[in-house]
């Protein structure tokens, strides 16, 4: 029998996801915003036959955010870019259902799903930093559970306007003068609490019916939202437990919205350091560590527990007891507290932990290491594949691409080619019915 | 010395201006959502070595327009895919301020002019189409003169997020660890009537300082609007002699604005029939016109004049004396309802002008004659330049650049290769200063 197929992203972040990246001998500093670094990683990526590139998104400054945050492309300008260049590789682009507007994020994948052939998804996120509302004339964010109100609503909507026209809607008969054929073509007239949309989309049907949805919610308005929409779910999980959990519950709630739970696709974050030995791994580690600024790590840490003050506490110190909430990312804040709390760390060893890989997963080894880790959590039903979070690019991705990647296929784990064209069909996911196609004769 | 040099955009439309282009025999039907297609008439405009492809837009359906308005690529991510396959030519794309934030534009034109390393431009309209603010949760837009209200503040904060960061901001010292000079990043805290934009943008100075700004309004709010925005204005005109009066007219006000009228550069579209002779250039337009079903170009035809019903009248009476106004475009009403009197034109006469180039000016010839009738206007001072409107694609492009181009360049009218990479550099515009660089020491 096939043993279970990983799928792997690629979730790209400037010049790495460790904070310190940057400063990395090896890394283009000014990779952030250099469309010939992200040309180089994306055919590294789909050398490695990995399912899709990720581009997480805000649309706010904060000077204590990741460096690789601080500026950057805008994901869908810079994966239509990146469409050209590449001939399979999934390009997965971060938008925020707050901030934006249902046609506009319609078309924009649909543009996409269009220039690529059927290689669009869109991760819906429902917006994280407070400051985003100021660049869009709000003081403040919706409350987090309307916020996720509107997501659904919003996710409904976009689904509806890619239902607008039939496969078969464009006719364009140069004998006949016809066009389109008007019996399938089908406006929306959506209104609702929070968007009324007339429709139709002036986008056709798009090479994938309708694009991936990824979700990356955790709290348990998140969970709720993704086990109901996404095809693919992204989580930062720590342990291979904490993981079963995590993907028990998902598949559970998939099901009783009424989905086929393998078509709900769990990848959770991980950040991968290869070595000739484990030793090796922990020092390219432990190098990245030391290039840290102090000041920087620590704001960073504040920042990702909503802002809070640490500078009257040493670095020896735990984390204090209290740590206000906000309506920021719930599930990141409890994400880290509790890792700080698991694990006994002080606010110095916690910021290093947070600037390698943002609370997500990180593992050290040879590749074979690397290898045994990512399977277990396959075959234990932990994870259906991973996002990879290199700590510096490209090099941390070509090294995974040469040496590891050659086990896994070896182990019958992962694909040795691309079987189809579209994400769709990397991910095994089949094509969405549009909500106007007759029902197949029985 | 040498002569004024003119400008050439090529204005992308699908498969062609005409409206029955997509009939020719030798066009490909579903060139509008076909990569390839687009990938085919980029390379051919470069090595014409035109200034700029330019894409215009709309935001809701409507099938009583041009077919290849009827489903289309989102332009943005259309030009950040043509930003990959060429190296010189200009990108334009089109985006309403009536149904965007400032926050979103400002970003994705950076993004663009990033990617393209200083070749987007920004075409800023304010909606013509009503219904696209029912797909705004919005039962009607803005009032005409409201909505160039709103359009100057939206303009205004766009600016001042591309001024976010100066240009030698990002210092990305490896050794010291600095990521960035604070001093040199502003945030941009604007509250006016329609925005409060707190900034910065999360996107460094690019390449050109500022995308150019393209603007198209013909009414008295749109040209007192372009004359103090615009680098570039586009403008349909039919006659010499209105066209220099619109040249006179913009460039006097621009220059009331404070501005350097030769940094205001006109370019009025103009829609070639090129030919071994004048009779078979005539003989290729005729062709066309064969093709138009008349069900459709009256259609069209009450669409452009805000949706009056036509119905009751002969395709052989001139056009009703009353043609009620809307709150759309009121300069395109204006330009067809003067064609229609100015030549006596039936109803039917008048849908098949409208069919072949919107309004817009036609004209035929050898390449000769159409090199002198783009010159005629270029000495008399009717255009800077033009924004050309090919019947069809890629053949009227292809025609016209290993035609007539030529011509011009032998003329010394045009260059005979880029003399830079920028779009600004081959339009002759200035690097624009931010609005916090230190004045220049005397």
């Amino acid at each position: 029998m096939k043993k279970k197929q990983m799928k792997l992203g690629v979730f790209l972040m400037g010049t790495g996801h460790h904070i310190a990246s940057w400063r990395h001998p090896h890394v283009q500093a000014d990779g952030c915003e250099d469309f010939a670094f992200f040309h180089k990683i994306a055919k590294i990526a789909e050398k490695g036959k990995l399912d899709m590139l990720f581009l997480s998104d805000g649309l706010s400054f904060n000077e204590l955010s990741h460096p690789a945050e601080l500026v950057r492309f805008e994901p869908i300008t810079l994966l239509a870019a990146l469409s050209v260049v590449t001939s399979h590789i999934g390009l997965a682009a971060t938008a925020t259902t707050t901030y934006n507007e249902p046609f506009h994020i319609a078309r924009k994948f649909s543009s996409l799903d269009h220039l690529s052939k059927g290689r669009a998804a869109w991760n819906v996120v429902t917006s994280y930093y407070e400051d985003e509302a100021k660049n869009f004339s709000q003081d403040a964010h919706l409350d987090h559970h309307l916020r996720y109100e509107r997501a659904k609503e919003f996710v409904e909507v976009v689904k509806g306007l890619w239902d607008s026209w039939e496969k078969d809607a464009l006719v364009r008969d140069k004998q006949s003068g016809v066009y389109f054929d008007p019996k399938k073509l089908h406006p929306l007239n959506h209104k609702g609490k929070y968007f009324s949309v007339k429709g139709p989309l002036n986008s056709s049907r798009s090479p994938q019916g309708r694009p991936v949805l990824i979700q990356a919610g955790s709290s348990e308005d998140g969970v709720n939202f993704a086990a109901q929409i996404a095809d693919v779910i992204f989580t930062a999980q720590q342990t291979l437990e904490e993981a079963q959990h995590f993907y028990r519950k998902v598949k559970k709630k998939a099901a009783e919205f009424g989905r086929n739970p393998d078509e709900v696709i769990i990848m959770p974050g991980v950040s991968p350091y290869i070595g000739n030995t484990e030793q090796e791994a922990r020092e390219k580690y432990e190098q990245l560590q030391e290039l840290i600024v102090p000041e920087i790590g620590l704001a960073f840490l504040s920042d990702y527990l909503g802002g809070i003050d640490l500078s009257r506490y040493s670095l020896d110190d735990p984390l204090p007891d209290e740590i206000p909430e906000t309506n920021g990312n719930k599930s990141r804040r409890k994400l880290i507290i509790d890792l700080a709390r698991r694990e006994n760390l002080t606010i110095g060893e916690l910021y290093k932990r947070i600037a390698g890989s943002r609370g997500h997963r990180i593992i050290f080894g040879t590749p074979e290491q690397i290898a045994d880790q990512l399977e277990e959590w396959i075959i234990h039903e932990g994870a259906d594949g991973f996002n990879l979070m290199f700590p510096y690019y490209p090099d941390g991705l070509s090294e995974f691409v040469d040496q590891v990647i050659p086990i896994l296929q070896e182990r019958g784990l992962f694909r040795k080619e691309y079987e189809g064209t579209t994400l769709r069909e990397h991910l095994g996911l089949p094509e969405p019915e549009s909500r106007y196609s007759p029902a197949p004769s029985q």
